[in-house]
Parts: C-alpha cells; sequence; structure tokens
C-alpha cells in the first residue's frame, strides 16, 4: 500500500496581480485566483483522489485556496493542522518592493541570486517596516524563529521538522494528505522528496492550483514522479512562473 | 479574567430557503447565508472580540460560515477542531421532508412536539433513505454513536463530552473560542450555560449570523446572559425563526 501526498499552490494572489514581492505579506486570492483553487477541487474530485486531512501555512492565500479547493470537492469536513513553517519564503527587505522595479534597480545578476539561488537571502526585513510581521498575532508563538528573510535553504529548514513531525504521522496512519501552501516552501518540499541538487531546484517551477499528486513508499520516498492532474495546464503554467519578472 | 465563548449560528442554508427539515442532510449556504456569515464575521472585527480558536460541526453549513466570518475578521489562520458532536439535530425520518407539508399531514400538536420538545425525537430515518448519512465517510469513526434521530436531549448527550473534553481546554488556556454550529446544537449548549429548564428552553430561538458572547468565571459558568454583538438584528431574527413553519 503506497501512501498520498497531494501538493497544491495557492492561485494568483493580489500581489502576485500587481507584480510586488510579496513573502509573508498577508495579501488575499484575485478573482482568477479563487477560479483556480476551485479548478484544483474539481480536479481532485474527477480523479477520486480525495484528501483525508489538510495541512496549510498560516497565511490567508493558502487557507482561502484549501477552502475553495475542498468546497467543490465537498471535502470541507476534513481535520486541518496550520503552521508557519508551511509560509512562502520570507522575502526580507523585498516585501512590498515591484519585482521589475527591483530587476532594475538591482540588475539581472543580483536579482536571479535573490529569486533562485538556493542560500543567498535577500537583505533582512526591519522591524519597524509596515511590511513586517514580527507583531502579527498569528506568529506569538515563533519566538526566535521568526525570520527576518529566508533563502530557499532556510525555507527547508524550518520546513522540514513539520514534514517529520505531523506531515509523516498522518501518512503513516494511512490517510490521504492535501498541503495547501506556497511556489517556495513547496519548491522545499518536492526538492526534498525527489532528492532534486541545490543546483537543479533553481529550474524546477511549480504551477498554481493544480494538484500534484505523489505516491510514497514505507519510507515516505516517492514511488516515482510527482503527477499533476492536469498535466497539460501544469507545463503551461509552470512555464509562466518561469517567465514572471523576466521582462 | 473572564473566559471569552462567541457563539455563532450558520446563515440561511439552501434548504431553509426551501423550508425542509435538514438536520444531518449536508447542504451549502445560500448567498444570504454567505452575507450573513460575512455580517458576523464584520462584527467580530469591529468589536474587537477575536477568536483564538475555533471549533466547528462536520457540516459545511457551518464550516463556510465560519471560513467566511473569519476571512471578514483576518483570523482565517486560527487553529480549528471539528466535530460531528456539534451537528444539528439529527432530524430522523422527518430529514428531507417540506416543513409546510408536515404540519399539514401530521397536525400542529404532533409537529410542535417533534419541533420543540425537549425529549421527544422524530421516527428513526431509515439506513437506506437518500438522506441518510450512515455510509457517509466524515461520520467512518463514530461507529456505535451514528444516530438515526434525535431529541434535544440526545443532542445535549453528544455534545457535552465535547465541550468539556475540547472546547472547556481551550478556554481554561485562555482562549478566546469561536463555535460555529447550529441552531439545536447551539440551543443545547446555552442550555447548558445558563441552567435553562427542560420546559423553558422551547421558548428559545437563537438567531442566525449574529455572534453570541458569553463571560465565563472560572467554573465557566457565565458571569452573566449572553450578549448578541448586534442585539436588535437579533431579536428580530429570533422572532423570525420563531415564526418559521408556523403559518
Amino acid at each position: 500500500m503506497t501512501r498520498t501526498l497531494i501538493l497544491l499552490r495557492h492561485g494568483q494572489s493580489e500581489w502576485n496581480q500587481l507584480n510586488l514581492f510579496t513573502g509573508w505579506v498577508d495579501v488575499r486570492l484575485t478573482e482568477q485566483g479563487r477560479a483556480e483553487a476551485r479548478r484544483g477541487g474539481e480536479l481532485l474530485a474527477e480523479s477520486g483522489i480525495l484528501p483525508d486531512v489538510l495541512h496549510t501555512s498560516l497565511l490567508s492565500r493558502a487557507i482561502q485556496t484549501a477552502d475553495i479547493a475542498l468546497d467543490a470537492a465537498d471535502r470541507l469536513w476534513i481535520p486541518v493542522t496550520r503552521s508557519w513553517r508551511l509560509n512562502e519564503r520570507h522575502y526580507g527587505a523585498l516585501q512590498g518592493k515591484d519585482k521589475a522595479q527591483t530587476l532594475e534597480e538591482f540588475g539581472q545578476e543580483q536579482f536571479m541570486l535573490w529569486r533562485r539561488s538556493f542560500d543567498v537571502p535577500p537583505p533582512p526585513l526591519d522591524d519597524a517596516s509596515e511590511f513586517s510581521q514580527v507583531n502579527d498575532p498569528r506568529y506569538a508563538g515563533i519566538d526566535g524563529d521568526m525570520p527576518r528573510t529566508e533563502s530557499l535553504k532556510l525555507v527547508i529548514d524550518r520546513l522540514l521538522p513539520y514534514w517529520e513531525s505531523a506531515i509523516i504521522p498522518d501518512l503513516e496512519a494511512g490517510k490521504t494528505v492535501l498541503v495547501t501552501a506556497h511556489g517556495n516552501s513547496l519548491r522545499g518540499l518536492v526538492k526534498h522528496l525527489e532528492g532534486i541538487s541545490d543546483d537543479d531546484i533553481a529550474a524546477l517551477n511549480i504551477p498554481t492550483g493544480i494538484p500534484l499528486v505523489y505516491e510514497l513508499d514505507e519510507n515516505n520516498v516517492p514511488t516515482g514522479p510527482g503527477r499533476y492532474l492536469d498535466p497539460e495546464a501544469a507545463a503551461a503554467g509552470a512555464a509562466a512562473v518561469a517567465a514572471q519578472g523576466a521582462k
């Protein structure tokens, strides 16, 4: 008996639309983002791969995505656990900045280093910034772990303890697990699952709103590559993500 | 330091609108029901009484209500626990029946006995009925506790273990607790909290979509009557509930 893990990246948010670096800033889905979530839920229902439990980040856009997708899949009632460890990468001082403007200001090389390097975080965000979350009550419990900036490496460092302590036990209990999260927290998880190298992860883009399904063996290692429930839309979506900010 | 408990009854559902007995049948909110939920969340935000944790039933209309209200109050991220013990009263063989037609068929006395008596359940629902939930996967774990019909007394009997084992520990941890549930599960909880007699509970009607706030002492006893965050709308709403099916 394999174990089933479903990853779902939230759809378009208000700041995706405005082309701003978002990170931990808690923006909502756009109408398009809501439609993507609904489609994601319909794909689950059509495929018959129905989650028994849900894990989300603490960010509204991932929670909205889960709520809408589960409504479409008629699984609103499944148990849910939320954790900041599934949050998007903290984008440091870039949070709230325009992507195209940042590209122009710092140049292509620095820009791509921040966006795609494995272990170079942007400059830290000042606690006094309007885009800081240090006083947000949802993070009251994380104390010394509160990030001011993160590389993908740092995302994986804070993600894996949750994978091991919260998600794996659900998989081992035979449950089909849905994780709704973000571009970079899901890239981090996929890197871990598929054993992708620090260099190769730069080229991996996860499209929004399309469930990505893994079958895992008894060691929680994938028995094959992840499978998108709508492969054509996934390929187009991944290309669109790769093109972001490249103009 | 008192403890704060917020009760929120879901707004209009598809079957409220059609005037059918609903019980455990899993219908969704109407547009009006969604607007009521949004207003409930706005009342929470305006009053500054913000929940730290959420408890819901396993029925979609209560879960939708919580999701919409918490979105409006910017508290989507709070931890949530769901239980069948917060479900609406199981209406037995009345589930799926038209209220006005039932009134005509069985007469005012029998109708009111089923609707408002404390301990007379309607006839049990046949497991083969299209309105039965015995094969619904969300109830896979409840085994011998699966009801086929319930009186308000039976609702309270299955509700109180959850109140004691799941909700009170959150209150004792100093958390402001939101419970989104149903007309009869909330009537049962209010009966218990306020020590209302078996006779007097018949006259209590809880309006939809308006947060009802209790301050509780260290024994989890209310320090005063429950307070609706919009008292005028609550009075009008309670009168509307009382008039239901009386035509």
